[in-house]
């Protein structure tokens, strides 16, 4: 490396360069984000994504090796902060409705902000599962997550808070309340995200409680 | 017409020449539906569809005019009949939550008969609310269908057994519940779908029923 060149990489610092790698393969996926939750990933091409970004193929193929690559990052994209937040959670030592109204609260914020990203998680899920090792991970967070709800009212089943109602259908009923909201749920609507959250889990949780807690 | 002609139409009966038309535009619905839920609208071309039905363009077309005839059939197919079917449990006089389960068990017996149209249903949902007049009616029927739900809370509260929760969040809780399971519930699973539906709405029904009546 010339001196010259290795001063002003020097003086940029040296995380800056992929500081701003980053940040373009970042704009790259929200827009195919967009492109997939509007028209559905098999029906949008690298030309669509090519376009819509304003760049050639040559640039994007830079930035990602390929579609398959995009669809990964968009799920990396949400997934990972929203299982670290919710082992977080469950690590706390809360009573388990209070770990509930968290991870109700963190998995609705999560929908509302990452509106896009889960629309395509959930439309395309069904190809992904069948689809190979590189989804591994994908898959199991996903698992990870349920696990989590799952064993939170298990808790509150051993400590006779919750009744024992089949644990397993009760965090698919709790998932089903939530995740459902990505298609309905205006973030300028009547009533914020947060309200819809505490007031989702207060169905739930006075449907699952023991009557002398209730 | 020849008279022999004639005389085999008759032998056939009037009705006869229609119905096979019938069951015949039906299978060709069924191979759009299959295709619509695996990649979705806009990536099945009108070729996957003849291909997949082992027809050509020709044929097709004697049957539906275009992909979008198609996609509102697969509609019409599941909304009317389940809509029909809300209208006489609403209208049956039962007390509102004999009328919420009752609807609860309705509506998961479409998911899972139709779980192909209903993945359709919700994936192209965003498409299908802002598109023309011909989409009005299956708008109609959805908004119908949502407000029997809202409006059985509604008696619930008048009657004093349902606390004062938001009705039309909670009709979006029962239908989240309900309607995600075209994700993830299996009709040889562990739970046939008349205990998730059982289990769901007793959650729900405990979560928002008044202390004095749990």
């Amino acid at each position: 490396m010339p001196e010259e060149v290795a001063r002003k990489v020097e003086k940029r610092g040296p995380g800056r360069p992929r500081v701003n790698f980053d940040a373009r393969r970042n704009e790259i996926i929200g827009v195919a984000t967009r492109l997939f939750a509007q028209q559905g990933f098999h029906a949008t091409s690298v030309e669509d994504i090519c376009r819509a970004a304003g760049i050639g193929r040559g640039v994007l193929y830079h930035y990602v090796s390929s579609k398959g690559e995009l669809l990964l990052a968009i799920h990396e994209r949400f997934i990972e902060p929203l299982l670290a937040r919710a082992q977080e959670i469950a690590a706390a030592g809360d009573p388990p409705d209070v770990t509930l109204r968290k991870l109700s609260r963190e998995l609705m914020r999560t929908i509302v902000t990452y509106r896009d990203e889960v629309t395509v998680f959930l439309h395309e899920w069904k190809a992904l599962v069948a689809s190979e090792e590189e989804w591994r991970g994908v898959r199991e967070q996903r698992r990870a997550f349920e696990a989590i709800i799952r064993e939170t009212i298990q808790r509150g089943q051993r400590q006779g808070l919750f009744k024992e109602i089949d644990p397993q259908m009760t965090a698919m009923a709790f998932l089903g309340m939530h995740n459902y909201a990505y298609q309905w749920l205006n973030p300028e609507g009547r009533l914020p995200w947060e309200e819809v959250a505490a007031l989702f889990t207060e169905i739930l949780i006075h449907g699952i409680v023991q009557p002398e807690h209730g």
